[in-house]
């Protein structure tokens, strides 16, 4: 297994303006695995109620996904509740029932715990710690994600994480409110004095720019006809970026620009469908495609 | 002289979290000139009142920009008043005081009738139209800008204008408003079908984006760690794109990418400093740095 990822599994109820969806997969862990699994092997660590559908874990299974870390409670399933309804790039939560989420405790069996890459995705830092103290050793690559919730009430574990991470992925304005910086690159200058060699900081529909310590990298967003239901695209761009990383098992400079590409990739297919109806589906050359249409869409020539 | 511009020349009081200027040399005449003027010689259509300052008009003539067209009028030079306090990509107008701009009926002269290139900068589209049909020949290249108050008051003369120019340059919102599309390639699409072979649609801290009848092209901005006034920044993109296509004499689809990332330079430069103080004092290095800056900021190599 190349990458190891702990995150939320979830059936969410979405209305976005081209329609509503009452329960569909989802969770972060959901979009990251399937998104990752076209470029290598992804264990997902994560928990589900009893009234999981076996059909959604044989979709995983058939991307080659390791499940065996994906553990029944007695309950329900994560449920989220949300709209994009005023604003595309911004999902207004209606409703949160954790269920079986509420007591989740991550537990990393031997072949979990020696993972390469490792990515936590959005829970409690607390929980993201956890598991990054139980890996046997130090991943050659650790990236998580988070949100205002846990800028708000769990900073101190929040900034413990991410002085021990090599990339944190986050939302622009959570940047600005986890650093107080205003501008793009001083919030992104904070976030790497505080430990990180990167970040990635996501821009919704204006794509995502990358901070390394000397270089910055603008990945535009790719500009679709349609937007259906951006839930999950941030997670699917995650799981672009280590997936591609994972599979070169290289982390330089280089190698990270061509990974916020194929990140943008898998996040401009993930928006495509609802919930994870257009990225569970994909084929190489569809993402073959697609990454030479970002090619084209940022070349240019030098001046003459 | 190789391009035309006629647009506003102003004198604007500016408040932005970065401070305030009573009375600022500002119009979009002026920022497009001046920053045009790196790349080729331009003239400038306008209108000034008695209280217009010399050293302004000697600062156009030290860019080599022909101010024979800069007629003076008698009353007071147009005053625009504005502030970006909530958000730096909207300026919010709290005055306007036409003064002399209120009569302004543009006059070309014999030179300025045959400029191959001509910018109709966001004025009423009567008169833009008005200054398209004085051309002794049809331009090699036109374009504009324009603003909701004309979408709202002025549109089938707009819709004329843009039905005659190769390229229309619009604010995102605007162009939403114009074409009553949601997402933007729809938009772009729509705008194509109104005449223009490209649109440059312009989105504020985000860069702007470039449509072509079969092609796109995103421009990132520039993550400037400090934006002092973003006032000018679309004329400063408009005059690098433009200045950049008159020198080179093309307006290929190779030749608007480039463009498009001169303009993405220029206007880089015009918002890092009140009104025009940074893009009237640049030197070719300068612009060859920040040029440079774009391609290390957009390069990226294939996927392996």
């Amino acid at each position: 297994m190349k990458i190891l990822v702990v995150g939320s599994v979830a059936y969410d109820a979405v209305e976005t303006p081209a329609g509503k969806r009452e329960s569909q997969l989802g969770g972060s862990a959901s979009y990251f695995s399937v998104s990752a699994s076209y470029f290598t092997k992804v264990g997902l660590i994560g928990v589900i109620g009893n009234d999981f559908d076996s059909a959604d874990r044989a979709m995983y299974e058939s991307h080659g996904i390791d499940t065996s870390g994906l553990i029944e409670a007695n309950g329900k399933t994560f449920r989220w509740s949300g709209e994009y309804l005023d604003d595309i790039n911004t999902a207004v939560t209606l409703d949160t029932q954790l269920n079986v989420f509420g007591d989740f405790e991550p537990e990393l069996a031997e072949a979990h715990a020696s993972a390469p890459y490792l990515f936590l995705a959005n829970i409690d830092p607390a929980l993201q710690l956890k598991v990054l103290n139980a890996m046997k050793s130090r991943p050659k690559m650790v990236a998580n994600d988070t949100m205002n919730l846990w800028i708000d009430i769990a900073k101190p574990a929040l900034e413990e994480l991410i002085s021990k991470v090599d990339t944190l992925l986050i939302n622009e304005d959570e940047a600005k409110q986890l650093t107080g910086e205003e501008h793009l690159p001083d919030a992104a200058k904070a976030i790497i004095s505080m430990g990180p060699n990167s970040t990635v900081i996501k821009r919704g529909e204006y794509g995502a720019t990358l901070f390394g310590r000397d270089f910055s990298f603008a990945a535009p967003a790719y500009p679709l006809k349609k937007v259906i239901d951006p839930t999950g695209a941030g997670d699917s761009f995650a799981g672009g970026f280590m997936g591609y990383l994972a599979s070169i098992d290289k982390v330089d400079e280089e190698s990270l620009r061509t990974a916020a590409i194929v990140g943008s990739t898998m996040a401009s297919f993930a928006v495509e469908d609802f919930g994870l109806d257009r990225i569970k589906s994909l084929t190489k050359s569809d993402i073959d495609e697609r990454f030479n249409a970002f090619v084209n869409l940022t070349r240019f020539n030098p001046l003459t």
